[in-house]
This record gives C-alpha cells, structure tokens and sequence, in this order.
C-alpha cells in the first residue's frame, strides 16, 4: 500500500478535481504485476491504468489483489466504472485505503466488488489517503473546498512593508515550494488588492505542472483591470462581485474570458462563504489563498480558513503589513483564549526559510 | 574532545562570569584516566577537577595527554594557573579546542606550557567551545554582552493583546525551556514598564539551577516600585536610569539591595550602548533579554541585538503588540534591503511551539 500512495501522491498536482489514487497489483506470490495512478481530469482511473500495465506486461490478473487507495468507482462519471473492469479483470481480492465520500460512490464500489465474490479489505492507509484528498474529501464532505491560506513572512511576521513592497521578504527556495503547493490546488484565490497592487501572474511557474488551476478573484467592486497579467492562456478566471454592477466593465472582464458571478453579502461586498460553497459546486478541491492582509483577515474573521503555510524568512522588518487585520469580528481580543488554535503539523526549512503548515485545530474532523 | 565539550556544556549553567571548559584526561593507551568541568564562580577550574579525579582514583599522570576545551589559564585569577598544576602533575601532551580570549590570558598559556617541554595541539572542537561561550568571548573581544533576545509570540508575531494580556502565549514546555536559556546567562534584562505591568520574577525556577542570573532593569525615570516583586533574596539587581534623579525613589531602591547608575543619553534616557558596556565591565557574558516591544525595538534601534530566541505558538491572534516597535530610527523601512538580516540556527519544537533561534548575521564574527 505504500507504494499504492507513492503513486497517489506523485499524481496529485495533476487530477483536480478527481481525487489522486494509485493502484498496484500482486499476483499470489505478491510480485508486483501492475500499477497505475489517476490520470489527468477525463483520463482513466489508477485502477484501469495498473489492470493495463499488469496486461502490457503479460501477466494474467485471475486471483490477483488489488491495492488502491480508495474505493473503486461504481458510477459512470467521465470514465466507465473500476469495479466492473476489476471484476472483469478476475481479480480475487482488493484492499482498499478508505471508503469514497463521492456520495455516487460512498459503499456502492465496494459492495458491487463484495456482490462479485471479491474479497475487500478496507483500512491500511486510509489516513494518508485522506490527507493527500483534503480537499476532494471537503468538498464532497463539507460542500466547500479545504481552504489552504499561504503567507511569506519576515521572522516578526510582517508580510510587507508599509509602502506595499513584499518582493521579495522569502528566497526562491521558498517560493518555489510555494508553486509547488500552488500546483496540487484546484484554484489559486486572490483579492483584487493584491492584483491592483502586484499585477501578479499567480499561476505555477517554478515547478513542472501538467495544468494550470483555475484563478479566482475576490472583487467586490469590479476593479480588476481588463488589461491584468492574470489572464493568461487557457486558464480559467472566475471574479466574484459584491452587489454594485458595472456592465461596461463586466464586458470587457467577459471579453478577457472571466466569468463573473454576484455573490453579494448584506454589505454589498462578497459573501465569502457563499463563494466558497460556489467554488465547491465548481469542482474545486484545494483552494490556495494568497492575498493580502485584509482578505486574509476576511476569511479568518468568517471563519473559513482550514490551514496556514506559513514561510518565515531570516529577516526582521520591525513595521509594516501583518498576515492579516481585522480578524474579530468583535474588535482586537481582550482575552488570548480569543485566539485562532492551530496545530503545526510540519516544519522545514527551505534554504534559508522556514516552512511551517499549521492546522486550525479541528478543522479536519469532517 | 566531545566528551570534554559535554562536560563543558553541562557545566555551562553554574560558571558564570567564567568560561565554562571541560577537561578529560587520558594515559598512554588512550584510556580516560579523569575528567573535570569548572566550577562555580571561586572554584577550581576543569584541569584541576580532572586531575583531582585522576589521583582520586589512584592514576598517575606523568606521560598523560589533556583535552581541554580552553586554553589553560597561566594568570593568578580567583584561582591559581592551571598550567602550572598540569606542568606539575606531568602531563606531557595538551589538546586545547580555542586559546582563551582573556587578555590575561591570550596565548601565555600555551607558550608556558610549551616552554615546560610540554606537546601542545590546538583546534579540535574550537568553534564548539566558543560556541559555549559565545558571551565570554563577546566580553573579552567586543568589550559588550552578547545579547540574546527572547520573545514569545503567536504564529503571527504578535507577543501580547492590545490590552497588554500576555500570560500565556506559549505553552509550559516553551516557558520551561526559556528558564534554561535563563539560568545560562549572566543576567536577565527587562524595563521598567514590564516589570509595572506584570511585576514578574524573571528568575529561574522551572529548571534546576545553582544559581540565579542577576536582574538589569532599564529604567529611564526611576520607576520602578520598591515593592516589586522581583527584589528576592540573594540576587543582584541593577537599575540603570537616564538623566533625571529622584533622591526619595533612589533610596528606597537602595534600601531594597538594588544597584543604581545613571547613564543618560542625549535624551535623557539610558544609554543602551554604554549600559551594555558597563554590564561587560561587571562580567556580564551572555545577556538574556526579556522585555516588551517598546524596549526590544529600542535595543534594535540602536543595533545591539546579537540574537533572538523566538518561541512560535500555534494560535492565530490577529491584533496586539509586535515583537518590537520604532525598530528603525528614519521610520518605518521603505525598502527590504533594510531589514535586519538574521540567519535561523536551530528550529525545534517543544511542546505544541517552536522555537527558533535566529542570529543577526555576522554578529559572531568578532
């Protein structure tokens, strides 16, 4: 099964918004036979791919065992279902890491495979499964995508200076694991501050990628300009708009290839979390925010923030831009158990930074 | 040489104002024969122990070799010269890490040694043992402290509320750790407007120690309360002031054991720098600094830090006090290149926080 998440994992930059799986086939002395991992969105499933790896090899599959790291799919979605094929296949035994939360699949795989005479063992590495599929698991779960916030910070966490200037406080090092995390997200989130102010690409350079995530802009008032770097070929931009309308702007947003939704609070700006719950109807699993301090403050003060990635740089800047204002609702704390509690879940340095990804406490018991 | 540098180290704690030194001393066969570490102020030095050991147990040392993280001292300090103890016993052969940076001392120990007839080898473990002693060399090469400052924050840098609530940020694990760091230096530093608003202790008291650091309190206008609470027992506690006297508080501070000197700036407050100075003219090594964000940024300001030793806990607070504040005297930066460059020497967590040990850089090269 390790080798089953191996391949999981290395897929997971390039499947959104399906779930990266990976499958390896034994025969009954438990050689590897095949092994296969998703493929692309409209491509085959881990499963089909390990079934033609196993047959492109030679090997008969009758009495073989299935690893894969989650249930086989029963549905016909953009691919035939990977029970039949696996039946089909005269595989004997499939152990699986953890049951789909795709409520399409949700038991039935392993139920048509059960049906078949197959023999399913459900557990060994559902763990690992589930935290490499956050986001496929929170969408289909909580109906919103897992919402990974990343800020580059100076040691005192300041995240600019007071004039705006940021780039930049982290190495390359660090900013090319950021795109690197940029990559394994469905969609990359940013506010039309940050796109007025950098005129920044957002898109994955540094590190191979098989696509581009989508772009999505927190716009309340339609201020992204037409003319923006952002709208590169092929990629999809999705602006969220307050309640004011602009229809000349919205023209030439549209003629740029954006699409615009309204999704207007009762202040008129953007209901963040009516955008998020958007975003998940979208297929978005992992959306990756990177933006300034007041949107970061508007998602913690809404409460939708699942993760920080958090890089610290070796530098003390001592006045400048936080990671986030506004956080309470209620105004600054009076009390520290107002606090946002997280957990670290890893750190690491990256050249001369540090990494460090840490978890709002509980926010993963879904 | 390593385990000469962990006896060094274990002893690092109880030797201040002195170096804290390991000696191990082997026969001919390579055997250890006997081992000492320096003892509290007034106590014989390493080379001593370890050749008390040695005869304790009934060895003798004539042919022996000496591994000495320090230069052995030639000069009648507090205690005799240990050169001459390990001329007399016989030693043959000296493995020294780092010549002492003491003016006292500074090369005349190896050339007396050397003189006796004696193998002298210098450099094993040499950045070691002036790692140990980081503050000991400060003192003797750059005539000042070397100042370590200690903050405590959340993920987002902040140290305490608007409020000034900051008990506790970090968790048990971190505070007991900071203790440690405590107990090695020679003397806690904080202002007089944390000691107002929390009245804390500052001593050591969640580890072991044989000794308590003395307290410097930075205190412009001699405000300090007779009745704090940090006046305890058997510790020294200086008080330096700026320029404006106050016979009536000055004697009631005196009357309380505490020190006092007035070391105004042109402003009228304490001269940082020249305090610094002072500290190291009272053998002041390794000065720990715990203080708030107004007397942290002024330490900045006037570019004393050598060190900070940051805990990160794992909560979000949005709004609050930074580390330091007016960090830069031409005011907020306007370009990255001016912040403090630091290079982070140790991450660990401790607990559910980190800790990061970050170094301004270039700092050590004296």
């Amino acid at each position: 099964m390790d080798k089953a998440l191996a391949l999981a994992s290395a897929a997971q930059a390039n499947v959104s918004p399906n779930p990266a799986v990976g499958c390896v086939i034994t025969n009954s002395k438990g050689e590897v036979i095949g092994q296969g991992q998703t493929q692309p969105v409209g491509g085959p499933h881990a499963e089909i791919m390990a079934i033609r790896d196993a047959a492109a090899r030679g090997h008969s599959l009758v009495g073989a065992t299935a690893y894969v790291t989650l249930e086989p799919c029963s549905h016909h979605g953009r691919t035939g279902p990977c029970c039949d094929a696996l039946i089909a296949a005269g595989i004997r035994r499939v152990v699986a890491s953890i049951a789909d939360p795709n409520p399409l699949v949700a038991g039935e795989g392993f139920a048509r495979l059960r049906a078949a005479g197959m023999e399913v063992h459900v557990g060994p590495g559902g763990a690992e499964s589930r935290e490499l599929n956050i986001g496929f698991f929170s969408r289909m779960i909580r109906k919103t995508p897992w919402l990974r916030m990343k800020v580059a910070a100076s040691i005192d966490g300041k995240t600019a200076l007071d004039n705006g200037v940021s780039q930049w406080i982290t190495s390359e090092a660090a900013r090319t694991d950021g795109h690197a995390w940029r990559a394994r997200a469905s969609a990359v989130l940013t506010g039309v501050g940050t796109v007025l102010e950098d005129n920044p690409l957002l898109d994955v350079r540094l590190v191979e990628s098989g696509r581009q995530p989508h772009l999505v802009i927190v716009d309340s008032q339609l201020q992204t300009p037409p003319e923006a770097r952002l709208f590169l070929p092929g990629r999809s931009v999705w602006i969220y708009a307050g309640a004011r309308s602009n229809p000349e702007r919205e023209a030439a947003l549209k003629a740029r290839g954006a699409t615009l939704t309204h999704l207007p609070n009762p202040n008129g700006k953007v209901d963040l979390a009516a955008m998020l719950a958007d975003l998940a109807r979208r297929e978005i699993n992992e959306l990756h925010v990177e933006a300034g301090h007041k949107l970061n403050g508007s998602l913690m003060r809404d409460g939708l923030v699942d993760e920080l990635l958090v890089y610290l740089a070796p530098k003390f800047i001592g006045s400048g831009m936080g990671m986030a204002s506004h956080v309470h609702a209620e105004g600054p704390l009076t009390e520290l158990a107002g606090a946002l509690p997280l957990e670290f879940r890893s750190v690491e340095m990256l050249g001369p930074d540090l990494r460090i990804v840490a978890r709002a406490s509980g926010r993963d018991k879904f």
